[in-house]
């Protein structure tokens, strides 16, 4: 299968387990508008890029499918829920996400906020169930590593170091700010999403360094590539608005680093993310492939 | 110990317990707002009555203090949580609360958004972490049920009903409803707080069961309790707005019983929970006391 059809493959698959584990808005009371909104928002569409990095590092260790999947569309949850809350007029006041209205325009602000909420206990909830794994260790572990990644020392501190950043007045970040912010807001989960199939897979200790390597290197090429796609994509493509940090006077890695210099520096990362991939060479090649592709598509992808 | 003075031993031992729990603002980057504002949501304040009924609950099968204290911490974030989303300008619009200002005032609208979103993670993670119990199968218990209770299906779902009833143009809530209402949006985390005491001390199917049946009637009390208050009772003693029910037009249990009816009704209830501790007159009498004691408190309580 080439790269694209394995991409699309582990999008759908991951689409089917989350409309499998998302509450169905059939058949219930008042709460009806929630349970739609938290479809509306994880529903058909994104990369699912997280979703993709669990399920192929979880082929690097023979993982069961299933067991990947939960796990794929648990992150997917925790990373709808983070985009619905991002979006709102308190926040970012975006009103454009994947090509379709937020889900605070779709529905209402305060349907936004408990379909954000109701997503990240999901999250757990789906970590913690036996089908995802038969060891409850292997869980508990899984849920430390998600709300490591994803709480106020990951995912939530750096959305929070990113608004301070944006107060009137404030100093601009600088390179190890912005580094620090982009570690914790969008590599936090980027690290999960690789650790999970060494955390499913019982991992050795080199095996579990070479994927924090790895994810390291490309959640920080992504970064930069969503900061070029700022400058040089569009909205028709990227389905989000573009032009938004240089509006805001926001530093961001292109803006500190120059364009071509921030080009330069993700291809460098990308070699980077190949060469932690070579730990695998002489236990699993064939499953580490997809991992270094979807290193050059990190920084290749136009939306 | 008289129950006033066990009551504020269990908040002062919580609040320690917090303290220590949640994230350091010393020596932290632009993130220091956030867990500022986890503290001041989180600290100094509150009846603490889940906490408590986790503490009593424990000590009815022996559980360690440090773990329960642990679960007692792990509710009280995720109660925080949900206060400070539910007073936000999009929900209940509320800027008083345990008699200070709410956190979106205190801080901004994005901080109290983020700082909610991280005390749910919070919750999770230490709950999740060893010390709170060495068997990893009752973690997984203990994050199962609190998902299950504060989700979708529970306590979001109940605020999502709650919401959608002060729409405009929507019909006031049945009894039924208002039932179902509350028992999702108090009722789920009350009953989680009386089941972690089973969880951890691993509880016979009876001692379970009626410790179900005990939250049961007093977090229906409770609401009820809560909605006299709303009617009778004054800002300086509450610590947050009343009257306002009544101002928007809700239905609640005064509303559609009356007052002297639903003060009747929360009567019965408390001789429910009462009679529901008698299971254990034979293995943990004295342990039983206090939360015999609770259910009168729930309905004598002016705050």
């Amino acid at each position: 299968m080439n790269f694209s059809d394995r991409l699309k493959q582990a999008a759908s698959q991951t689409e089917q387990m989350l409309d499998a584990l998302l509450p169905s808005p059939v058949d219930v009371g008042r709460e009806r508008s929630l349970f739609e909104a938290m479809r509306y928002a994880t529903l058909g569409g994104g990369k699912r890029l997280r979703a993709f990095l669990v399920i192929q590092s979880s082929e690097l260790f023979n993982v069961n499918k299933q067991s990947a999947l939960r796990v794929a569309a648990a992150i997917e949850c925790l990373h709808a829920y983070s985009l619905i809350h991002d979006d709102l007029p308190a926040m970012d006041d975006d009103n454009l996400r994947r090509g379709k209205p937020t889900v605070h325009i779709a529905y209402t602000e305060a349907t936004a906020i408990l379909a954000g909420d109701a997503l990240q206990t999901l999250a757990f909830e789906i970590l913690a169930h036996a089908d995802t794994h038969p060891d409850p260790n292997v869980r508990i572990s899984l849920i430390q590593a998600l709300a490591t990644g994803s709480g106020g020392a990951g995912m939530v501190g750096g959305q929070a170091i990113d608004l301070a950043a944006e107060t009137a007045g404030a100093d601009p970040l600088d390179m190890p700010e912005i580094s620090r912010l982009q570690s914790l807001k969008t590599g936090a989960l980027i690290e999960f999403s690789c650790l999970a199939g060494a955390i499913l897979g019982n991992a050795d200790k080199d095996q579990t360094n070479a994927l924090k390597n790895y994810a390291e290197a490309i959640g920080l090429a992504f970064q930069i590539q969503d900061d070029i796609l700022d400058v040089e994509g569009d909205e028709a493509t990227t389905g989000k608005r573009v032009g938004k940090d240089e509006k805001a006077g926001k530093a961001t890695f292109v803006s500190l680093l120059g364009l071509q210099e921030a080009k330069i520096k993700a291809q460098s990362l990308v070699k980077d993310a190949n060469y932690a991939m070579n730990v695998f060479d002489h236990t699993n090649k064939t499953a580490a492939e997809p991992l270094r592709q979807v290193a050059e598509f990190v920084i290749a992808r136009s939306s």
